[in-house]
């Protein structure tokens, strides 16, 4: 693939996710060729895709071309590809543009969404991991609003106006409430011919409270803020399926809508060709150590969501979020580098930064450790920590210019229907050409 | 289509480009219903839809939701919609969505590209009137960047490296500017394993210079900027056909690309229904009298692009941009007013406030009646203008954010491939979808 055999070990990493960009950067300043493989031109920053999806911001904001990455030095290349499998016993991996020998092999592919094997929710949901999947929910919310307007079957305008989610996970919380301040802040003024109340937002979730994996505290705080928008929330409820009308539920609860969004869960996203020990198959995860080996082999690393690195502190391995991921990259780093030196590396050491959640406008909620806060000031810390991860100073202006514009404004700016995902599906006949 | 009847005239307003939003937002003020109708939810800036397609701007920085205009107002109503036919006798409007009855109808549809019944050229040149298809050509650019890095065959790479655009009006000439100016500031940075002499940018035109509509000064300045930024220009050359491989000319000169732009020639898109004497036909648009209205009709007016308003000093109408459409827009608003107080309308007059285009960073050229000038100055005026004309506050921050930050740091933001329009096109074998 037209990259030069060097003296310097060969690392190539597969994703330009949190877990692969930190390694990357860290790598390009050391004595490595940095071969960084994607399958799209540009690294996506997952914890704002809620707002992409509700016109808040447009992708260029939260999306940042990986050849910015590797161009910050002469040892780095950026190929767009798509990984078919690996050949551990020749150092080879296959890829739609061809193959690719490596010293290192660093898989970081991270997850995907996890539909549990059901089908009428797979081919009917709206899935929300890529910036296509979001600028699709973006299109599908206003077509339906634009719809809604002009029917004369009031059932009709009522499933074009209800939004229903599954899984109150973090991008379930935040998507819902950004849909219920699209609902309280630019319906009354955009649509005044719709009346606000009939949109409704219901939220669904399985365990007993919403985001299962903070704590009680920031729990029902998120519960409070939801509800102040106006978000309905159905605990302790599993969704059963979803024919792209109704969704029905393990309850009586059943709700007519043109809108099913499923963030109900995630499963790895590994790739094919090694051993089944590498694998724990429940969980479509590589098992790695604490170096974030995968079983069974000494030069492939996994590291992200991908990777489960079982200790007595985390039992399941560490929570599938950006920070285990962008630690581990880094640290991954300072292993190659060791090794290279001929030391022993290290284990990798979690440090956990706390979680947080925003529900809107004023209201987010934060677990640091042992301390516990919600609302206003737990919002700016919030979208501090945001701007702060962001990748590149241009993506952190347009976005802290959105972010104040749409404050003073009650405003979100990117409302256009680009590509009808309506449209393109009766088309096609399925959305594989707009994920 | 839920619109209520009320004792005001309707005013039914198809198309949101520059001359119906001029229209509606000055009638919005006044005692009229206000119906806008148009095919997408967005007004679309179109002089600055060549920074779409070459990564420098995003969709949002130039596209503005129509329904921000009709809010303005109890009266306004917009409608997502694309209209059938008309039925004058009736004062009636078929659409895909029912129809409309109007008191004043204003047909504001403008025009679309003109490929001159040339099928080969039709299927597989690339168009540049719409934000969709602005956003197909910024990926089918970067694509085959991404493919020409991994060829091994030197004739692929040397079609994936070439850019060949026809006619060379202000569109053809900002574009090839805009490609020119990525291979000189973005080519050595982010793709360093290709040579950024292989790239080539052929601007193709039939007529003896660049920039035909303006001064012949205009012409020899950009002329040579272009070629300063190392465009290859072709005058007096006809396209006479693209397979999607070989684009032949009828001179000797034949050129192999992957991408092939179409600007040469754009035709009105008018509606069906009325009657014979009401179009020009080899032109596709209206005959208008100096109030905009229809040949033959009293209550049926066009402005801007759609319309030929002939006159001593425009024997062939207008030119076809925006400052025309936008002050008819305005004039005719002025018109509905007199009408409803009983009085008389009164007569078009174009005020012609010049006419420009840039080239690149630091290039640009200006008619403005007897003054003629290029350069420095004239690239701070066009911007100047284009950041005035651009509608919304947060359009024009944005915009002008993107302008200072690409000027300071040599960079186009947006390199993003998110539909990939080489692969959308196969899978659907057409890109009916991705227009």
């Amino acid at each position: 693939m037209n990259i030069p055999k060097t003296d310097l070990s060969r690392v190539v990493i597969i994703g330009g996710g949190f877990g692969g960009i930190s390694l990357a950067k860290k790598l390009l300043k050391k004595e490595f060729q940095v071969v960084l493989l994607d399958r799209h031109n540009y690294h996506t920053f997952q914890p704002l895709l809620y707002q992409v999806s509700t016109a808040g911001l447009e992708p260029d904001s939260i999306a940042y071309p990986l050849r910015k990455i590797t161009r910050d030095s002469p040892r780095g290349f950026f190929r767009l590809a798509e990984v078919k499998g690996i050949d551990a016993e020749i150092n080879n991996i296959h890829t739609n543009i061809g193959d690719f020998v490596y010293d290192y092999l660093v898989i970081a592919t991270g997850s995907e969404t996890n539909f549990f094997g059901n089908k009428s929710i797979e081919e009917n949901a709206m899935g929300m991991k890529t910036v296509p999947q979001a600028l699709n929910i973006r299109s599908l919310i206003l077509e339906n609003l634009e719809q809604a307007v002009i029917t004369e079957d009031s059932e009709e305008r009522k499933a074009l106006l209800n939004f229903v989610l599954a899984g109150a996970g973090p991008t379930g919380v935040e998507l819902s409430g950004a849909i219920a301040e699209l609902r309280n802040q630019i319906l009354p003024k955009d649509y005044p011919d719709l009346d606000a109340n009939e949109m409704q937002i219901h939220l669904i979730e399985g365990m007993g409270r919403v985001l299962p994996p903070m704590s009680e505290h920031a729990s029902e705080k998120a519960e409070k803020f939801l509800k102040e928008l106006g978000v309905k929330i159905h605990l302790n409820t599993q969704v059963k399926s979803y024919d792209g009308k109704m969704v029905t539920t393990n309850t009586d609860l059943s709700l007519k809508t043109s809108t099913f969004i499923w963030s109900a869960g995630v499963t790895g996203a590994p790739v094919m060709g090694l051993n089944a020990l590498a694998l724990i198959e429940r969980a479509n995860r590589y098992k790695v150590n604490n170096f974030n080996q995968v079983n069974g082999y000494e030069n492939i690393f996994a590291i992200g969501d991908i990777a489960v690195m079982q200790s007595e502190e985390y039992p399941r391995g560490h929570p599938m979020v950006a920070q285990p991921a962008i630690q581990q990259g880094n640290h991954l780093a300072k292993n190659f580098v060791r090794l290279l030196k001929g030391k022993k590396m290290e284990p990798f050491k979690y440090n956990d930064k706390g979680t947080m959640a925003t529900v809107g406008r004023n209201r987010a909620v934060v677990d640091l450790g042992k301390l516990r806060f919600g609302g206003f000031f737990a919002w700016y810390v919030w979208m501090f920590v945001h701007l702060w991860f962001l990748v590149g100073f241009r993506n952190r202006a347009i976005t802290f210019f959105n972010w104040v514009y749409n404050y003073i404004n009650y405003d979100k700016g990117a409302r256009l229907i680009i590509r009808p995902y309506k449209v393109v599906k009766e088309i096609v006949g399925s959305d594989e050409v707009t994920k």
